[in-house]
């Protein structure tokens, strides 16, 4: 009887064997004295962090949606491993978690080494930015889900908070100023509108843009707030991480009842990268898809607003009152 | 100027949220007291549990592979969220870490809301067979990515484990007893291999097999080893995952140098699902493919490796002895 072979199907674990070798010293990279290389062998180890009062771990999980599709159908790879670490790590540190760690999940039609390379060299880059190792991942060949060339990435962080910290966030009051944390761009949110004009409007991306392509200002890669947390958390009351539903819909995440966040919008300097395309988007619409150029909304008590904003290269936007809970634009 | 919107390209934030409301009572179910719910809001927050001398955290990352296009294309998704959970937890205990939390990615062409509870419901039930806490997750909509009805599914799951305890298996020495817990069949992984054969031997998967029809057996979940490891951890020296690459090529990965697993092919009772497609497929490649039956290996001393199987309904079938590193089946 003819007899089969896992190859047939599609599967190669002598590929995968020789991928695992050659992405190990970008890995390596990321270590730091906490990663227990030498240990498990199963599971990513890391020593516990000490001299934590009342430790709480913390752990976010995020894709890059369709940003990925854009980048894949211009061969874009790079740097879409630092937009996966940045979903994740930006969430983290809303809740005053220190990144610690960092595990991607990679699935592709068939893998091509080469390929995976540059995506893990993203993913790797962004440890590096946002000071976390990357202790696992898992690369699987599915050619019954993925189309040819097609993959899918899923990321997912941890981090450390002290649990009084984490509670910061309820001594939000009136008087409180906001700034604003530039965005490096879209980041990865709104991808679907994006792509969309970019098809509707038969846009080609690949002419100039300020010195640029097109398609590198609308795919830059995500900023990564880490550094400037680590920095002045002990400053800071509330953090939020604007991803999708825009200021609005993240900011409100971190309000306590009564207070309300009053953004000026004339504060706010929007990227050259949105003028090009807010003119095919209901304004209403657009602030709640897009970051509109704050990628990372911060709380600080009054006194050394000024200082923290120049600091932290941040703009004043807002203050918080005592009102109905709400996020007001005007 | 005609203006777009978000919802004019698959993304729909609306039904996201309805989602997110409707999986909260499923995610609750596999609390404990040290989820901290009220915490955080932009990551999952997990109270670090005391009384570890030497605590390290063990995180592991998995998907389903091509069991997942199996159990869609018959519309069995309903376990398919426990095989996520199982690929994870059961890479955790084999570090000795036993399980805390756990993280899902799901994402697919559209949500449907329906599909969607169906999968986060056996993810659901995995951790409670795992006895770890659902604490995050994301959804994504990624039409651009995925076909109509398509999806994929990554896991994320941390544990905390005894720095010793993972040292545990340097003891690991000539005479130690060698234990197969049974697996439920073929878990998550040889699914293209057979994919492959039910496609090209056209084989009625809807045909009656032993009381089931034939794609419930082969689509039969992932066992999870969790309770065992944790009612015996004290008295095993290790354990291995059977996965990929088989007994093998997983045992070896967790002897100490100079000693071999000698394995008796014959003391390993082979589930019906196998003997149904074994003659289909070259015999080497079955053992480096499939479990064979044995889904989790543990390692454990002479003196107490009869209570230990009876305990652990387990199966004597091999031992270790002094000799150049390698897993011999004979």
């Amino acid at each position: 009887m003819e007899t089969l072979q896992y190859k047939d199907f599609g599967v190669d674990i002598d590929e995968g064997n020789s991928f695992v070798q050659a992405l190990k010293p970008l890995v390596k990279e990321t270590f730091n004295p906490l990663v227990l290389g030498g240990l498990g062998g199963f599971s990513g180890c890391f020593a516990m962090p000490t001299g934590y009062k009342n430790p709480i771990l913390c752990a976010a999980t995020d894709g890059v949606g369709s940003k990925l599709s854009l980048a894949l159908s211009h061969n874009k790879l790079d740097n879409i491993g630092i937009d996966l670490v940045a979903m994740c790590v930006n969430d983290l540190i809303c809740d005053f978690a220190v990144p610690m760690f960092f595990l991607d999940y990679y699935a592709t039609h068939k893998l091509v080494s080469e390929d995976a390379l540059r995506i893990v060299r993203g993913v790797a880059e962004g440890c590096k930015q946002a000071k976390c190792a990357l202790i696992g991942g898992e690369t699987a060949e599915m050619p019954s889900v993925y189309a040819k060339g097609d993959f899918d990435l899923a990321g997912f962080a941890v981090g450390i908070a002290e649990r009084d910290d984490i509670q910061k966030r309820s001594s939000i009051a009136e008087g409180d100023v906001i700034l604003g944390l530039k965005s490096s761009g879209f980041h990865s949110n709104g991808f679907s509108l994006v792509r969309g004009i970019i098809d509707t409007k038969k846009i080609n991306v690949e002419m100039d843009f300020l010195g640029k392509t097109l398609i590198d200002s609308i795919l830059e890669p995500t900023r990564i707030y880490v550094e400037p947390f680590l920095q002045h958390k002990d400053s800071i009351k509330g953090l939020a991480h604007i991803t999708g539903g825009g200021i609005k819909e993240n900011l409100i995440r971190i309000l306590p009842e009564n207070t309300q966040a009053i953004i000026s919008e004339s504060a706010i300097e929007i990227p050259e990268i949105y003028q090009f395309f807010l003119p095919y988007v209901d304004k209403e619409e657009a602030w709640r898809v897009f970051n509109m150029g704050v990628g990372m909304v911060v709380i600080v008590p009054k006194e050394n607003a000024q200082k923290l904003a120049q600091s932290m290269q941040a703009s004043v936007i807002g203050h918080i009152q005592t009102g109905q809970k709400q996020v007001i634009i005007k």
